[in-house]
């Protein structure tokens, strides 16, 4: 049968990605420094055998051949997710594929050299290429009545339209605006944790943590690298995490972060493994399983109460529980999106949409980038920007060529909300649970509502049906009023 | 050019290899448990990716359009190699690699099995399954003027044959038995090391005798697993071991040994990477650079008294030098393979040579092979075989499909002693160096003569050509003779 066959095919093209993910996993955890050269060369062999494999006509054969009236749901799923995808690798040319490949490898050594000497000139040729292959791409690639953005933002939020999405984002810019603006008026600063915490005690602690937040030690392990990150899928889901012997909370809530998303991908259906189909939604819902842990729920007064209580017994820190939760939430401005606090982090987020957008539709020309950049952020922080290093250069997405990535960091902050205020209801007793460490009910509640349905949904869909109704950024921003109002007593 | 089409094809295949590797090391050594079933699709995906590119009919447009002419040595040797594996994928039909492939993954299982439950007749009809099969393949593969055995050693030992093979380890049987019965009727017992030795400190010896023995950890790293391997190739090459507390020569040894198979890949020549010509000769060769350095060089009295220093540091063992060295090279008669010293080692192996030759030629029957491998042992062990577990069912390489592997180990000595010999009279203050812990001259002189030599010549030639002259087992038996009557004072 046709749909056995091009599933065959997509399974065991996904089998060869999970390699590669493996190998991507090693490079960063574990791979000795004389193996880079050899290891590109892996990368570059499979990626080019799961290209040819993705683009390979037989696709299109059984696509035209399927009965779709003999289909379940995850089949119709996977026939929609895989003709979606055939569709636009069909539309994008290969020469093109090849230049944007080649731009955004070259990309990444400019602009770490740009960055790493403040000079915003020596990244405009490059980024000027890619912004306008990028825009090629998007007119080869959309769809019928799509924007070029849309066409973008469809490789990591498939579902979601730049209209939509503007209206969310757009409704959060005042209320946090406001909110940073009456913290930093309120005249209230909160402690902060000082001291040296030994990597061993860390460490301790964010084991315990990942347990704590429903991590499959038998489906995963956690490794040291330099910026963590999650792989794998199912029963094969690592984590990573760092440790900073002054900052402690870097490790620890990074840890939950990234057990966010290995628990969703440790609890995706089995029956739809290596299927687009049972794989996460979109890069929004998946942000949303590591920022409700991380968040709502791990930077909770409750669940503060019980991190206290580890950090008192490994570190024997001097500081009452409250004085801990308020140092957890420390709100500070600053210029770097990765070190930003609840408050000012979809502020960043927004503005780096905002101008992406507007490049990509052509509105605004990359020679006048960094001007809009710090425009904008004295606008929306209230603070000048000097270096273009602590600004327009601080991210390496552009020069990787990704856009329409950023929006999806904020979609998650949102979804998070959306999700913690449903969780929050059908779990009267969550406080007292968090205040022992115990996470059981909630992320059996994600499961339900989130890990378990895999695509089967959209992500629109998927989201709409766990919180009831539409999803807007109410949740979200009622949530950080109700916390940093009462934190700084405005 | 159809020769750099040609290599470019080979090279990306060899990547696709290599990635290969990485998911078998992985899975050996930090894999979580649940990641077995994901991990066996992705190498099967590989596999079939892989076997697809070696049996491309491009490749063979491409031999048949080389013009030999241009070609320098190392170009010539890839040829060479290349069109031979390439004759020999062509002249095994597909379905018979199927079978074999069937058989063999079902066979490990059933071997398994029969060994915890010392039940020979539960494998019997796997291995005439398996032994039918590789007779087939042995057929259909063999070349001009060879027996099938040939045509199976053809995989582990290219350019040996079974004659002078034959030749060279039946040649050691007399000699060797004749050595074992006079330690044994010597009446001496060397002591042995009695005590517990905990892990952090056999690790931080391994760790420093890996060192001392060339490994570069730039390019490397060390990880424990059940049973140690080496895996990779010049700039990432992974050595493992394993810790029994109770037996630190096990630890310590186990990563000599793998550290010879690293030395050996880290200092193949990059010229040729991922391309045949650049990679080891043969499997004898590769066993001749782990057990110089772990038998001639390792287990000498010079080194074992720099090795002693460091087991009084580290352990405060109560035992002086001299009687430190007879406890490394105890020699004690035993059913297990894996286990024997190095007066017993070869006798188990020629054994097995024996018995497999027999069963490939014809002239053994599957149903007479516990007999035979019982009478035999008797014969040359002086020891009567009970458990069929400890004899004819203990290791893994006929299930396995693994005809003609096991005479390389033996022929790894044997080229292990004949390599001693020249570069101890190359080195003639080796004792002195080694009772200093450097072994820098040695690792020199193997790079010079062996490792950077790759494959661009024949293993027989190779090893002539650092020889000085055809190989024989001389110089072992004379090592081994002169080593264990000092030893054991006959």
């Amino acid at each position: 049968m046709a749909y056995d066959a091009l599933i065959a095919h997509v399974k065991q093209t996904e089998s060869i990605s999970q390699a590669q993910g493996i190998l991507g996993w090693d490079q960063e955890a574990v791979m000795p420094p004389r193996g880079a050269e050899q290891r590109a060369e892996q990368m570059g062999a499979l990626e080019a055998v799961i290209h040819a494999r993705r683009t390979d006509p037989r696709v299109g054969d059984w696509l035209a051949a399927i009965d779709e009236g003999t289909l379940d749901d995850g089949a119709r799923a996977n026939l929609r997710l895989i003709r979606r995808d055939w569709q636009r690798n069909q539309n994008m040319p290969g020469d093109l594929a090849e230049a944007i490949a080649r731009a955004t490898s070259r990309g990444h050594g400019v602009w770490a050299q740009a960055r790493a000497a403040s000079d915003v000139s020596a990244f405009l040729p490059t980024l000027t290429e890619i912004v306008n292959l990028k825009r090629q791409q998007a007119d080869a690639q959309c769809l019928d009545r799509e924007s070029r953005y849309d066409a973008l933002l469809d490789g990591f939020e498939p579902g979601m339209k730049t209209e939509p999405l503007d209206a969310i984002l757009g409704s959060l810019r005042a209320p946090l605006s406001d909110l940073r603006a009456r913290i930093a008026g309120s005249g209230r600063q909160l402690a902060t944790l000082e001291g040296q915490f030994g990597p061993d005690g860390q460490m301790a602690i964010a084991r315990e943590l990942a347990g704590v937040f429903g991590y499959d030690w038998t489906a995963g392990r956690m490794d040291l690298v330099t910026h963590p990150f999650c792989s794998g899928t199912l029963g094969d889901v690592r984590i990573t995490t760092r440790v900073d012997e002054a900052r402690p909370f870097d490790c620890l809530y990074s840890t939950v972060h990234e057990v966010g998303h290995a628990v969703y991908e440790q609890g995706l259906p089995v029956a739809l493994e290596r299927t687009p189909a049972g794989s996460h939604a979109s890069m929004g819902v998946h942000e949303s399983q590591s920022r409700v842990l991380e968040n709502q729920l791990g930077r909770s007064r409750a669940f503060c109460g019980w991190l206290h209580g580890r950090m008192v017994d490994t570190f024997g820190i001097d500081m009452d529980a409250e004085t801990f939760y308020g140092a957890v939430n420390y709100v500070s401005p600053g210029f770097i999106r990765t070190e930003a606090d609840e408050v000012h982090y979809n502020l960043h987020v927004i503005m780096r949409f905002d101008l992406e957008r507007a490049l990509i539709a052509g509105d605004l020309d990359v020679a006048d980038l960094e001007g809009a950049w710090n425009e904008r952020f004295a606008a929306d922080f209230g603070q000048h920007v000097t270096d273009p290093a602590q600004g327009v250069l601080q991210d390496v997405h552009w020069s990787a060529g990704l856009f329409g990535y950023f929006p999806t960091y904020s979609l998650g902050n949102i979804y998070a909300a959306a999700l913690h205020e449903k969780l929050a209801a059908a779990v009267p007793d969550l406080d007292a649970q968090l205040a022992q460490g115990d996470t059981s009910a909630v992320v059996q509640w994600l499961g339900q509502n989130v890990h378990r349905h895999g695509s089967v949904l959209s992500a629109p869909e998927l989201m709409q049906q766990a919180v009831g109704g539409a999803v807007t950024s109410a949740p979200l921003v009622a949530y950080l009023d109700a916390k940093f109002s009462d934190l700084y007593g405005i």
